[in-house]
């Protein structure tokens, strides 16, 4: 045990864990009410701790409506797309929870005829997604997601490989 | 403001803004001594708040023996590299920082002559870095740096852009 560290307990982690899978299922569904509920918002989301999102590739977004807006963007432009989360951490520390996790991608190519999806593909990006409690639970204060670009090693393993 | 929400001082903002320069001063140096005070340690840096780190293109690093030894590998196959930071953002909250920037990267390419620097090159990332309040004072808790792919649009100005 950490001396000092108020550790979450298992309900704050189960709630957090809870959290972060509603930001991809609202993405799997294209479901931007429900994204919109999962970011920090109202008094919870001004100018000082307000959202911030990192998509793959992307430059920084501050602010809920920039980000907000940047869904709405991917959102339309995804056909299909479903996330399988693997090797998830939850840490909670007081009133914020980091959590680091695996997003194996499924999603819709190019579109060959118009009215079919395109065909399958896969990808791989980590995320780091951070929570905030607020009064009406825990909300997503920033998301940072890259691609996973090395091929080299069990990176499975590397979480596992502390010293 | 926000009601309810703790906000940093601004000499909480000025010594994380300290913290946060003193990660990429102590790359810029090759000084693994000096990064190694910039994160979390001892009761700081258990299993349960361990050091997270994401870099360009990696997979999830968990656990500070695991972050330490990447860097040292990244610094022994880096002959020269500058940041110039941009675009940053410190937001505190309570016991927690979280600092946004763009990492305007100059580095050494492939050496051409032993013995010499390669032609450098320029690239840019953007960083999300999760600090806490230790009782020595601000530690890094989570790195995630990803590369900017993205060339359309007016980058810089998407951080300005709340509506």
């Amino acid at each position: 045990m950490t001396e000092g560290v108020p550790t979450g307990t298992d309900a704050d982690v189960a709630a957090v864990t809870e959290a972060n899978l509603a930001l991809y299922t609202a993405l799997e569904e294209g479901d931007l009410d429900a994204l919109t509920d999962v970011w920090v918002s109202g008094a919870d989301a001004d100018d000082v701790h307000g959202a911030v999102c990192v998509h793959p590739g992307w430059p920084v977004l501050r602010g809920r409506a920039s980000v907000l807006r940047s869904y709405a963007l991917i959102m339309a432009h995804t056909d299909y797309i479903q996330f399988f989360l693997t090797d998830v951490e939850v840490e909670v520390l007081g009133d914020v929870a980091l959590v680091t996790c695996t997003e194996n991608i499924l999603s819709s190519g190019d579109v060959e005829t118009e009215g079919e999806l395109g065909p399958l593909v896969g990808g791989r990006a980590v995320a780091t997604n951070l929570f905030r409690r607020t009064s009406e639970g825990w909300r997503l204060w920033s998301h940072h997601g890259s691609p996973v670009l090395t091929s080299g090693g069990d990176d499975d393993g590397e979480g596992d490989d502390e010293g």
